[in-house]
């Protein structure tokens, strides 16, 4: 049903680079037979590599790239150093050609903002993107967004990542109308920062029709699932995201321990390993890693900078398939309704091309 | 041995107020028996409910106060309203005047912080107080600062808190010269906010003799526990506290739900239940609520707002034997260890002084 998906791959990106990338797509090819892919990296190291995976080398084309951009490079430097010829800018060029639907990359985030940002530009009057990602909640999953593309974002800008973060709630979710909240140290309306007070009369006083924003949320509210998407600017999102990360490890670390030290806790571990394994897939960081880049004329996928080979295909297999579609469908979408709020023609700003292909 | 220890106690504070104080009290003095407590509220409130905690009724003096400061008033209200008058302001002077050896308050921060700062004042060069808390790790506990005390630090304010958090965590670990770490969104030096780049640079240079500065680390080192301090504005550190307490919280759901799946799993629940419990006392956010003020001429305990009789009994009792004393002797020491690496005469500056009684 579905027409052919076709995800552009950074493979020399993150710490394993190619070592993690090659495998994650084989086994998102695995649960997904109708994904393509292009693959972008230096064929000395790929080629070789790929032959142990028959599989994706017939379901791919790969393009030889000159640069692999560094976990350690600036924005600046990995711009200068790598735009037009590194594995990154080509893979999200792709996008904007229309060779794929998205791209994915799990090198340096920083880099991988101002390529996506400069190759494909942001969206309408959308200042700066945000990296979106699915947090587990025990409601279900809720979209947190900034989780480190931008730093210190103004009252506009959380406004525009309310409505984005919205947007994609949407598309995944299906719900009409997600509830929406602004991370703060308080859920009164006295408290934080002036920024986020701000975003917060203008999100109350917009009062669109696809959203409900439902006012100020904690970082206990996160996990809670409170609402269905949690904004924040990209600092702050980052930190609370590997903060969880930490403390689900933690927490994991003490149960084993825990477990061990008797035997009729190991006993007991035994008989209930069907809950902890449960437990285990809904606590694994590689299942929430990396995010989706709103904001930009195109999609992109940063995957996680310490991720596994399971985590690369959690990315590109479970937005693999329709996803980005919907995605795209809704980001240009909501153009409509902030212009409605904002008493301006439907759609005459804000408007969020859809990758060609689509 | 230890000379008998006095709180301030702002029986007022809190969503619960005197409800959770009182009680909390009477836990505190049931593990700590040489405790004094100064307790400060409505009467009208506290009188009646005294009667039900006796052993609370005799180690302690009571007196009124007209104003109690509520959870949604301004600092600056706060201040207007309740200097002078409120349970709050009489705890804090308390310790200011030497009737008390520290004070302990659930109420709201921003007000806590103001009345403390303007009473007590803040010591030496320290240019806006922090929150330290003590954060359960992989490897123990580890000092976290500012937990929600001061919004947007600047770099010479986190050198500060980096060096006051050592001087805690010295005067509660006793260890020499512990591992200070700046909270970040990459270990890499180039990432993240100027401000905690500038703070790097400047613990690196000091090279201090009485702490280790490691360099950056991230939301997830905190539960690792790899560095004994961890240092970050107010604003992050509230939402890291925040986001993995609500993550325990969902683990703990998680668990719970499946070991209610199966009749295997709550077999294997009951075989391994010692197991759980121990790993309940770690997570259980009682155990870490609320923190100590640092960068004031005197000790004030913030408690966590939503705290149970439990958790302020772990306030109140676990810093309540000798540990103010340390923790001021360190405070005072560090003046020392500042003025040699800052060239000056050692002691000249930054001075804090132990509360008056001790």
């Amino acid at each position: 049903m579905a027409p052919k998906i076709t995800t552009a791959l950074d493979v020399m990106g993150g710490d394993e680079g190619a070592a993690v990338a090659l495998p994650g797509a084989e086994l998102a090819l695995a649960r997904h037979s109708d994904l393509h892919f292009r693959l972008y990296g230096d064929e000395a190291v790929v080629k070789p590599l790929l032959e142990f995976y028959p599989r994706l080398k017939a379901a791919s084309v790969f393009e030889h790239c000159e640069v692999a951009i560094r976990m350690d490079d600036k924005p600046s430097q990995a711009l200068r150093r790598g735009r037009g010829r590194s594995s990154m800018w080509q893979a999200i060029e792709a996008v904007k050609t229309g060779a794929a639907d998205y791209a994915v990359s799990a090198g340096n985030t920083g880099a991988l903002m101002a390529m996506a940002t400069f190759c494909l530009k942001t969206a309408g009057e959308v200042e700066r993107p945000a990296i979106a990602g699915l947090w587990p909640t025990l409601k279900g999953e809720s979209v947190v967004l900034d989780l480190g593309a931008t730093i210190g974002a103004t009252a506009e800008l959380l406004f525009e990542f309310a409505v984005m973060g919205a947007a994609m709630s949407r598309a995944l979710t299906g719900k009409p109308r997600p509830r929406v909240g602004l991370l703060n140290i308080g859920v009164e309306e006295v408290k934080g920062l002036e920024q986020i007070r701000d975003a917060g009369r203008r999100l109350r006083e917009a009062d669109l029709g696809n959203l409900d924003y439902v006012g100020f949320v904690e970082g206990d509210d996160i996990g809670k699932g409170t609402v269905d998407v949690v904004v924040t600017e990209g600092f702050t999102g980052n930190i609370a995201l590997k903060t969880a990360e930490g403390t689900a490890k933690q927490i994991a670390g003490y149960l084993r321990d825990g477990m061990r030290r008797t035997l009729l806790a190991r006993l007991g571990y035994l008989l209930a390993r069907d809950a902890f394994s449960r437990l285990k897939t809904k606590m694994d960081p590689s299942r929430v890693n990396g995010g989706v880049f709103l904001g930009l004329n195109g999609i992109v996928i940063k995957s996680h900078g310490r991720t596994d080979a399971a985590g690369f295909a959690a990315e590109v297999g479970e937005r693999g398939t329709d996803q980005p579609n919907l995605l795209a469908i809704e980001l240009r979408d909501r153009a409509d309704h902030l212009g409605k709020a904002e008493g301006e023609r439907p759609g005459s700003h804000l408007v969020v091309d859809a990758p060609s292909g689509l």
